[in-house]
């Protein structure tokens, strides 16, 4: 058996490039009868970046709708709102114990900000940093050891940050007995990556996202935006370079795909290849966005399942600890 | 009501320096009756300076039934374990957000371990620094904002952390909302130093301490090593240069040492003063000494107090918690 961990931010509302990329294909490998997946909502590391105390508590109902609607499996997996199991930040406080100052020194993603800083001239090199950012990577290896998870998907970019839990791990164990297994990081090189609106890469960042669940007639719309270039009519189209195609592949089937690459070289028209690819997706998305909707005009539901998996997940995650602490010296006094 | 909040470290066997400069004043003040004291067992910073997993079991034990033996009234005051209040690794976390890095470069106690490397040479200079060096005024910043502490008791070198907490707390509510009350330091320029075997200061450090709980006859065995002239019986002592007068006075009564200071002069011989003073501490230790011996040999004693402390420190901590939880963002979802 093979224990994934798959950590989720909880400060975005989810679009179609999270759901072709990151979603679908996490909640298809967590129906292996050989994987105990563990999900969770990250909302302790969102706190580093994101002060808006409305748009975290909203992003978090969204993105466990989210992946409710979508089918994960509850019963077979554990999904769960990191802040609702204490025990993660407790270990975390002993594993800062366990951590080399230069470690942290050393993480890409403050070794960034050091370098804007300089870039703009400032005196501190530290500006603006906060102790979160600084930090960070030791919650992240609480969340990965707390679960002994054997592997955890992530980008490229969190590759260190998957090497520093191991070194902090492997630093517990070495002065406190074997009690962590040395996570993995599972870098996938062949995630699907979804165009976004104006054919970049879909992201936040470039404010070119189609969101997951717009209602059908915006989505409409949206597809109906996807940036195309000038060719009428009846003129052939190049259908391995047209981000409109990218998407539609993601959705969808073989043949579907043969189809409509045969129609791009006939010369279809832009707005009748929009056409089908909102269909193709309308299809594909039209009963879980009901069950979105359902879920979100039921909170309750939501707050059960959630709850459901703090306790699965406090389930091991509570004699865990308690055996870390003694491991320690915090030991019951009798 | 002023609540005032003491932490107690764990690392250590309790010596009569301590008890007299420390223990017995603090005890004495959770009596006032407009005081809401606090009293914790500081398992949690003890990590950061102490891998010794035996000796963090064994004092927490011993410190925790030495201020039950000496009289800390649990009724009146409450007394816990940190590390039973997970309510405080969480909210070091969400300090830890609200925290610049920067507060933590100018912390003392980092520094001057930066100033050790770079004395002898060292290339790097966080060599040997771990994270709970660096980020333990955060730690130290739950601790007393948990509790919304008005005073807390330090020693001159937790000044800055006290200015820290206050920072820490004070940006949190800026950003969401007064929740915090600023705490302060209380500096006590009149504590009782109790000199040691040596004469010098009595501390872990100089290895000159006579340790609280010791059987009588071990008592009065340290009490005959401590340091005097080679004065010699009949010839006239001076009561204001001798380090065994300063112990008599800390528990002789002023008619017992106006006594003494007679037979100083009177030429007393070292070893019936000696004597004298050994009798006077043992009769104010008999009894308490008897209390120690029986909660170490009850330890189910001593965890049952400590988790009567817990169970009250939690009921203010955890819906204080869930307060800050929610300015934060992170709320129920129904």
């Amino acid at each position: 058996m093979t224990t994934v961990l798959t950590g989720i931010t909880t400060t975005g509302t989810p679009h179609l490039g999270n759901y072709v990329g990151a979603i679908k294909p996490a909640i298809h490998r967590s129906l292996d009868a050989d994987i105990s997946s563990y999900f969770f909502l990250a909302d302790l590391h969102a706190l580093i970046k994101c002060w808006e105390p409305e748009r975290i508590a909203q992003s978090t109902r969204e993105i466990a709708a989210t992946w409710l609607a979508l089918g994960l499996d509850t019963d077979k997996s554990v999904f769960y709102r990191q802040s609702d199991v204490p025990e993660i930040s407790e270990l975390t406080w002993l594993l800062t114990c366990m951590t080399a100052k230069g470690l942290m020194n050393r993480s890409h993603a403050y070794k960034a900000q050091v370098a804007e800083n300089q870039e703009q001239g400032s005196e501190d090199p530290d500006k603006g940093i906060t102790m979160g950012l600084f930090s960070y990577p030791i919650l992240m290896a609480a969340d990965i050891l707390m679960f002994n998870a054997d592997e955890v998907p992530v980008g490229k970019d969190q590759i260190q940050h998957l090497e520093m839990a191991r070194d902090i791990g492997a630093r517990f164990n070495h002065h406190f007995g074997e009690h962590f297994v040395m996570p993995k990081a599972v870098v996938d090189d062949n995630v699907a990556v979804l165009p976004g609106l104006d054919g970049r890469k879909m992201s936040k960042s470039y404010n070119n996202t189609i969101p997951l669940w717009l209602p059908e007639k915006k989505l409409r719309k949206h597809i109906m935006k996807i940036k195309t270039n000038s060719l009428e009519p009846g003129e052939p189209k190049d259908p391995d370079d047209s981000a409109l195609m990218d998407i539609y592949r993601a959705f969808a089937s073989d043949e579907q795909v043969a189809e409509m690459r045969q129609a791009y070289r006939d010369g279809i028209a832009w707005g009748t290849a929009k056409q089908i690819i909102f269909e193709t997706l309308n299809t594909e998305l039209q009963q879980v966005r009901q069950n979105y909707e359902d879920l979100m005009a039921n909170p309750a539901k939501i707050d059960e399942e959630l709850q459901k998996g703090a306790a699965k997940a406090r389930q091991s995650a509570k004699p865990f600890l308690a055996q870390l602490k003694d491991a320690v010296g915090i030991r019951p006094i009798v």
